[in-house]
């Protein structure tokens, strides 16, 4: 048998195949995706899930110069990528300088997007298509939006299936590539309709949803005006006709979609009849199509697999740690664990997250205490305004979200927590550069947007036995906290500092020097003592290292010092520089009238960060002890000392490390 | 007849009337509103459109110690606070030190939350039932939610309802006030589904919609599964009971709520039994009513006077304007004039709101290009998105929303625009303090979440003609862009100061000086100038102002100069001090190694601001003459030199002002 795959350099080529090759194709794609993961990692399961979806959309239409394709949460892209003249690059995907593991505009022009955070395939198609109309283009090309089930949980999604569902004529096709879940166990109104179209259920429940109807209608009845009464006479007079209120497309059709299905996504014929058929319509229609995560990937029973594959073969073995001491368990699984060990001290103890009960480890607090926490699926608003709910009602809700995702809670986090000074706790998983995710993954922002708003106490903890204190003490606060914690290893037990009790506010001088301080915040604080090591390893010079631990409120009574007694103060965040934790110490040492020419902000400069391994990423971002080093040298004239050695004045020459 | 109203001093004193007394004290209640708002302004509509349902609520339900409820964009509130212990303080409403236009925790127990944005009801209340169940509390007590048509636009409440749906046992009572539009006319599917359910006309409609689906059926029977054509089967057999499928409740059905109604919101009986058959139920309940907004109120034919009527007596005539010049037309019509010339200029201009199509203006807009103008609804998240997909295929869209309400779609700033860098223009309206609506309408973080992301050009016009400009620039710059404007006239044409061109990051010097220098951005421009004119005629000392125009990117010639030859430096902004105008000189400055120890940063200081009129706002918030020309005395020691004008060195007499 010829292969196919190596043939199709561009979808152009893929439309000189013939439908029945097409099944062939589909197989070599799947092959292909399972080799290049089993060596790189990445997101297997929904990439196998859409193959011969992906294959009809690319035979059937042209999504370079005519048509336009938006895929929702990337995750799904890797066929797309290998048809669109990126299969041999395909072994790169995730790493640094190679391909994204999401769409990407910069690498193809069949990306028209770059998406990492779901559900807003939607919203772009829907302005496409209103675009295209509003030029007056009405030449039959579409706009197809590729959206998982899971997505459709999420409130800009559900924004725009209401948005556009009273449109007679747009260009939109929403191709719902229904996987039975996204990340996690779908949860949700829609994902249990779907559940019931797909198990045949829906028939059995039937009857029983029928006389509930009339039950309410009966009981109704002596007051509801003339509608309903209209209604439970034709209801009585038609009874086996009820079916269709559970028909699988009621639910779009009440919002005024054509729905179309649902169909066998891996069955090709069908796939490219269906999409034929919505071709030739012109309003907004849904085909929804039954798909496999994972298809043909052999580690069915491991639905997280599925999701974010690992690579088996270790391509990270000469990548540095970030900081010396690394090894321990990861933030998340000591979240996790603390969690559950407040949850059995207190009954009222509940945890909620979006989508990312895996993600943020809940998955074990779930086990122990299944009706304390709430997955409320990709919906970060929800998860923050159930969680002023249950707040105020006396329980103590944990909001387990990323750093990144929490972008879309933030007027939550305004009115329903810090407006009223709602006690709840955040903590913000994958905070900082997360590595092979990239950009839209990085949680480098949140610094900013939790201490804009007043009430707000905003921490990080530098490892596991802080990030445990940190927890108590928000959980005895009353009022809103956000702690925020990186997707990295916590140092072994043993490597660990040790933590004294502390108070809101209080920071921790973790080594002295007169030469400079370094404020570092969160898990900078173990690069900073590394950092700090290497500059006196190589100049015999000390500098101070200041665990910040809040960047809301500062601890003044330390920067007073630190700022009074040295020469400079360097801050150290795994944050962007606009607003993060540097500003927040150079606004409060602006308004206390502190020498802030003394002050120097190591941050993200204004920029995204690309993909690549976590420790690259940081040094992308000149996160690093070399990048560091640099700065500090820079900064106290030390490099140009050491180049100018022949200077009598400024001769500090290298010396052996010292403990301390 | 004897009047009940004052007889009302606590929902407890409610229950000693009988139901056929409820009527009247209805009637009682609109009288009263329509006679405080009459004085004082406010939003009307609303809560004339829930009288009788209020008065059902407080009469079933105890929820001061039992029960809770959460009303949704607490415009509603005003018969709620009529009937809670407010009612002489009603007067006082929306004014400074007086109640506040929404429910508000600190004013009554009565209040749970302070809710301003709509669509957030849903998921408080989904928390606080999850809570009652979590705390094994099953007395039959209930958590009931009050929303608005309008707010199930908005994605947090689309994803409660998903969130809930599945429930089958929670104590949640969702009241659907179905009046029809919420500000704006409704949009959406949700809307045009309810309007069926209102006008009837679904009966009409019903053969059109079987026809539409078996059409759809029958041309997919040869591909789908054995579901669909049982489903077709089933269809061809019993079509006269297709009815349901456009049933009142199917859309809630389907998605697993019991759905009660629609009811006649005004009909206190069926009220009553309606609420307490719902109470009956242990699962999640819709109950739609159907209120005619601003019922009883005259203005019947102005809806947008329904929503916030303006006080026919001028209570604001003692207060002072913000600055001398004030008086033209207001930003939101500067705003709407210029777009439409712009969209005169150029077909590919189009316009976009969420639910505010009068606030912003754009409903001018719309009346010349009903084709290029989409309001989405109260779905902020699409607006973005939407915008994003707009432009990908080459229109210019112009995304007109709140200050406020624009924290509601960062991620989509994040994601879909300034991460991929894409050509959109952001008008933030309002932002700054607004006056009477308070805290949660206070625009006062956007340059904070603007400014943190990449890519983002962020500035603010100092009167219309600016503003203009502006837009321009905005318009012809590839990547995006947000202009900030506040809820407030501009200065009398005559009266502005003349614009010359300039490009992004240009700033402007309108006054010299040495003393110091005020850098101030968009409206404070006037009031720095009224600031130093005052100084100089006080101390006949010279501040130089000068107009930033840009927060971001900064313009680094002037901030050089005027860090070098000034003295002091002060940035004036309207909006928070966290992350700010000022953070972002301060981080500017820092950086660049400017002397940073001369900036003082004029902003508001970390906490809420209430309401009041917008000038008294201002001055809560220290942004008034006599508070800056303080903060400057104490600064230039003029204050002290003043008090202490016995001390030779220092006698800097006032002089009479000068004109510059």
């Amino acid at each position: 048998m010829i292969e196919l795959l190596n043939q199709i350099d561009d979808p152009q080529d893929l439309k000189t195949l013939s439908r029945e090759q097409l099944p062939q194709l589909a197989e070599e794609i799947r092959n292909f995706i399972k080799n290049f993961t089993n060596v790189t990692g990445g997101h297997i399961g929904s990439g196998m899930g859409v193959v011969e979806l992906t294959i009809a959309l690319h035979y059937l239409f042209e999504f370079k110069e005519r048509d336009h394709l938006i895929m929702d949460v990337g995750h799904q892209c890797y066929p797309h990528k290998i048809l669109t003249g990126r299969r041999d690059q395909m072994g790169s995907i995730r790493q640094k300088n190679g391909l994204s593991g999401f769409p990407d505009p910069k690498e193809s022009p069949y990306d028209r997007v770059k998406t990492g955070h779901g559900g807003t395939s939607l919203n772009t198609a829907v302005g496409m298509a209103v675009g295209l109309k509003n030029a007056g283009i009405n030449d039959g090309r579409k706009v197809v939006a590729m959206l998982g089930d899971a997505g459709l949980q999420e409130g800009s999604a559900l924004e725009a299936l209401n948005y556009a569902g009273v449109f007679d004529d747009l260009p939109l096709i929403i191709v719902l590539n229904d996987n039975e879940h996204g990340i996690g166990p779908s949860v949700g109104a829609f994902m249990k309709y779907f559940s019931k179209v797909r198990s045949g259920t829906i028939y059995r429940t039937a009857k029983g949803n029928f006389k509930r109807l009339t039950k309410v209608m009966e009981s109704a009845s002596p007051f509801v005006g003339k509608l309903a009464y209209d209604v439970v006479d034709r209801v009585k007079s038609g009874i086996h006709g009820l079916v269709p209120v559970i028909a699988p497309g009621v639910l779009f059709e009440a919002l005024g979609y054509f729905y179309y299905g649902p169909i066998d996504g891996h069955d090709l014929p069908t796939l490219l009849e269906a999409l034929e058929d919505c071709k030739s319509f012109n309003r907004p229609v849904v085909l929804h199509c039954i798909t496999t995560k994972g298809k043909g990937y052999s580690y069915k029973q491991d639905r997280l697999a599925y999701h974010a594959g690992k690579p088996s073969k270790k391509i990270t073995a000469h990548l540095p740690n970030e900081y010396s001491c690394q090894g321990g368990p990861s933030f998340t699984e000591v979240f996790v664990d603390e969690a559950i060990k407040m949850a059995e001290d207190d009954p009222t103890v509940c945890a909620i997250t979006a989508a990312m009960l895996e993600g943020t480890g809940l998955v074990k607090f779930k086990e122990q205490f299944p009706d304390r926490c709430y997955d409320v699926g990709m919906a970060e608003q929800h998860a923050v305004g159930m969680a002023q709910g249950l707040a105020l009602v006396g329980q103590k809700p944990i909001c387990a979200v990323y750093s990144t995702f929490m972008q879309r809670a933030i007027d939550q986090i305004f009115q329903e927590v810090a407006l009223i000074d709602t006690p709840v706790m955040f903590c913000l998983d994958r905070a900082g550069v997360v590595g092979p995710d990239g950009a839209t993954h990085n949680g480098v922002f949140d610094i900013t947007y939790c201490r804009m708003f007043p009430n707000m106490v905003v921490m990080a903890p530098r490892d596991g036995s802080e990030l445990r204190q940190m927890m108590r003490l928000a959980m005895n606060h009353d009022g809103p906290t956000a702690i925020r914690f990186p997707r990295t290893r916590t140092p072994l037990e043993n490597a660990e500092l040790p933590t004294m009790s502390f108070k809101i506010g209080q920071s921790e001088q973790l080594r002295d020097g007169n030469h400079g301080c370094i404020l570092a915040y969160g898990v900078m604080v173990y690069l900073a003592l590394d950092v700090a090591t290497e500059i006196y390893s190589r100049y015999g010079i000390d500098l101070a290292v200041v665990n910040a631990r809040f960047a809301k409120p500062l601890d003044d009574s330390v920067l007073g010092r630190e700022f009074d007694r040295q020469p400079v103060i360097f801050t150290l965040e795994d944050h962007n520089r606009a607003g993060g934790f540097g500003s927040a110490v150079l606004e409060h040492a602006n308004a206390k009238g502190y020498e802030t020419t003394k002050l120097e902000i190591l941050a993200i400069e204004d920029r995204f960060i690309d993909h690549g391994q976590r420790v690259e990423a940081l040094a992308m971002a000149g996160l690093d002890v070399p990048s560091l080093v640099k700065r500090i040298e820079e900064r106290l004239g030390l490099h140009r000392a050491h180049a100018e050695t022949e200077q009598p004045h400024e001769t500090k020459a290298p010396r052996p490390a010292a403990t301390h």
